[in-house]
């Protein structure tokens, strides 16, 4: 057979298998953090190797090289498009490193991830230092193996998790973050302190549950393609549009933290829900990146789950089922108790305005870390340091400072970037939102469906098909423009605070 | 390389893979019976077959064949001459089978599934009989592409589920069971009636739960490798030892449902999770076989489980749990209610003494089906003339008729005999077992690890890596003999029902 001859259709039996075996792997992953008992894993990690092997052998091979070298790209599809710009990207990806590197990088992270967890239990970041050093040195190898001309060694990290942002946006960005956030930050910690004692009172599991299925429910979750189980750390997951799970945990005396988690995950979990059914399964089948994922989620957590229209129609319930704890507190009581902000020191925790600052920290250290050649060794300094000058508070030890995240253990550098840019997209796309709909008043009145129906026929339903550059551009108008993340956050607690 | 290079070790990628696709398929099975959304099904469902086809092309394919027609026997240990008769017999299985008529035969089954379940809803045999006729053509038409000169047909079909199986020994067997049994059924229908209302009443789902995990605790079913789930029909599935599932089904007005289910699947599981390390995640790392692994399961739901030395150290707690149903039952007339004998029509429901009868109905049926060309038609009358005839008991309709159990329409012709083995294999184990332990001391004084070591060092230990017929003969000293479970039977009801 001539090369030529090759179509779309030949390549069906390798990404097949390809998905099939991504959603094996998914599932076993699942049942590893949900259900799997004690002594499984060993086990069951060495098949999930196998697997993960054979994936990565299904898309790159000789087989599959020939046919995407010789695709005629004027006979396919959009569709079909993204899905060959996502294979050429592995490729590009798996070819720039030689294996004998990628075996000995697998390694590295695999015993960094490791030392990571046993160094942050016994507070020593000494004992993890020489790994760190290793992990940066591969990354910054490894970047350098495919740097083009234009890109200095921090953009290809940063590309690799968000297509095409590069420090000069994301400097920009956090420039005005500087600005902006942190003068507000320190007139609201002179401001009148919130009270949201009443969150930390004894709640009832089981009524805990009830409450974030309703919740779930309401927001427009389909449990007939869906479900919610617990896990250690909430997450999202999914194996096509028709199965996406999310996880919760709950506290006894913690009322919002089950409950934000949940409207959370619900967010990543109906931009999954909401995929077409022509790309469910396939490479272009999910949410089309971190940061577009984390807008969908955070949207739903901060920018509607922590307004007083949101809880209207729903905070009686929850007063119906808490009634001695919560009968005594209002709506806007309720809702205030929702925004307090309380700069402190572990990013998960962090309020919706101190999060980003969170992120700062870390998106001024990866630059360093591999644009400047910090050592390692100051780096417990610097984080401390940044800490300090940004959000006020100094870690008393490295586990509740730098080895407080797990990302740079697994190799993950430029991957924190991708938070801030969701929470910037979010308010850019709420932005445009609120011009056609009446955020509010639909809240109020129940109707959040029509907000979900809005994301979705404006971004969810494409999956991974268009890029967010490309979604963002075609929903907004505009390019990407921070510039919106700042003015509501500044707005919103000015507010709040009534400053 | 010259074929004569190869050595057992040229196979573990094929191995490895293999395994690894059977605990991702078997995981996926079971999310899809305990977990998965109702709407799930259909997507996975399609990525589950491609595994399925790739699992299979990963043992059957050209370069794994030149290796195991090359192989020096000699060299083998004896671990790899099991893994590499199973390989043998799966090629053999599907080289017999054009292909052509293999994807039809996939495609009848699958559809006669469906069609079964309609018409065991709409009680309408008449609508599965065409299918169910077609099956059996074909049944009939690949066990002539494999038949060896002294088996006959439904020999075949026989030694497809229980090697070395055939009708000369059935034969022998189901005529000893009719002589001796449905004599002693008689006998037992003239009897006074046991007592057992005292099991319907509202039995608290919770407290259930609780006990029939307690119930596990104690046989030694061990949770930090295995897990107890519920799912519409009890089963049990393993990925390897360290991973072994069960499930119940808890019924409010049934007490001994749940709990004779658990102990049944608990038999199958302390079966499992007994197997060595070594074996684990190879093809042989299984129990030996449907009659080898019923043969445990039965052992502790009948042999242990409805004694009264099992439940003197168990019904304390149970009556504890419920005082107002039980605190007036004595241990004798519960473990008498268990033992209740009541001929009926349906054989998942079957007391321990009528169960191999309904198993003989449908050997009856199936060599008639196999040997003798019987019209499909004729089926429905001869089911219930047999159930007329040996258990006394008729069908109103098919679907409590022929229409109850889902084998024949996905092929599985030869399968049912196995479980009366099952049973027989069980009860000569136990004769040769009390000759060395004292049984009933151990179980009244709580020790039924005891019990359960003994079997895992004749029997569990070993997974599939000796045949059933080797294991038994290994530990009772003799060939397969059925007539200590015509016995055991005999003795014990006589017993219950003061004969």
């Amino acid at each position: 057979m001539a090369n030529k001859d090759y179509t779309f259709k030949d390549l069906t039996p390798y990404l097949d298998k390809y998905m099939a075996l991504q959603t094996a792997i998914s599932i076993m992953d699942w049942d590893d953090s949900t259900a799997a008992p004690e002594e499984a894993s060993e086990y069951t990690s060495k098949m999930l190797g196998i697997l993960s092997q054979e994936q990565f052998m299904t898309l790159i091979n000789p087989q599959v090289k020939e046919m995407i070298e010789q695709f005629d790209e004027e006979q396919l599809s959009l569709t079909e498009k993204a899905v060959l710009k996502r294979i050429r990207k592995e490729y590009e990806k798996s070819e720039a490193i030689p294996a004998k590197e990628k075996r000995e990088y697998t390694e590295l992270t695999s015993r960094a991830f490791n030392i990571w967890q046993k160094a942050k239990k016994e507070n020593d970041f000494s004992v993890y230092a020489p790994y760190l050093k290793k992990v940066i040195a591969f990354r910054k190898k490894f970047a350098g193996y495919s740097q083009k001309e234009d890109a200095k060694l921090y953009d290809i990290l940063l590309e690799e998790y968000e297509e095409s942002f590069r420090m000069k946006e994301l400097d920009r960005f956090f420039a005005k973050l500087k600005e902006e956030i942190i003068p507000l930050l320190k007139k609201i910690e002179q401001a009148e302190e919130i009270d949201d004692s009443f969150f930390y009172l004894d709640y009832d599991i089981e009524k805990q549950k009830e409450f974030n299925r309703y919740i779930a429910e309401y927001m427009g979750f389909d449990f007939k393609r869906g479900l919610i189980a617990e896990s250690e750390h909430p997450f999202t997951t999914n194996w096509h549009n028709h199965d996406v799970r999310i996880t919760t945990r709950y506290y006894k005396d913690n009322l919002p933290s089950a409950i934000l988690s949940t409207i959370h995950e619900c967010g990543h979990a109906l931009y999954e829900q909401g995929v077409r059914d022509e790309l469910t399964q396939t490479l272009v089948g999910e949410g089309a990146s971190c940061a577009m994922h984390e807008s969908q989620s955070r949207f739903y957590e901060n920018i509607i789950g922590r307004s007083e229209a949101f809880w209207e129609p729903l905070y009686p319930k929850l007063v119906e089922l808490f009634p001695e704890q919560l009968g005594n507190i209002s709506l806007q009581q309720f809702v205030r108790a929702l925004n307090k902000v309380k700069a402190d020191l572990i990013r998960t925790e962090a309020d919706e305005l101190t999060y980003c600052l969170h992120i700062m920290v870390r998106y001024e250290l990866e630059k360093q870390m591999i644009e400047e050649n910090i050592a390692v060794d100051e780096l417990p300094e610097l984080w401390n340091q940044k800490y300090a000058e940004y959000l006020g508070v100094s870690p008393e030890n490295d586990s509740e400072g730098i080895l407080q995240d797990v990302h740079w253990s697994m190799g993950d550098i430029g991957y924190f970037p991708s938070y801030a840019l969701g929470n910037a997209f979010a308010a850019q796309i709420y932005n445009t939102m609120k011009k056609e709909l009446d955020v509010d008043k639909l809240l109020r009145e129940g109707r959040i469906s029509e907000i979900t129906a809005y994301l979705r026929k404006h971004i969810h339903q494409y999956g991974a098909s268009k890029e967010p550059r490309e979604l963002l551009k075609e929903l907004t108008g505009e390019e990407f423009n921070p510039d919106y993340y700042i003015q509501y956050l500044k707005e919103k607690f000015e507010q709040v605070y009534g400053l």
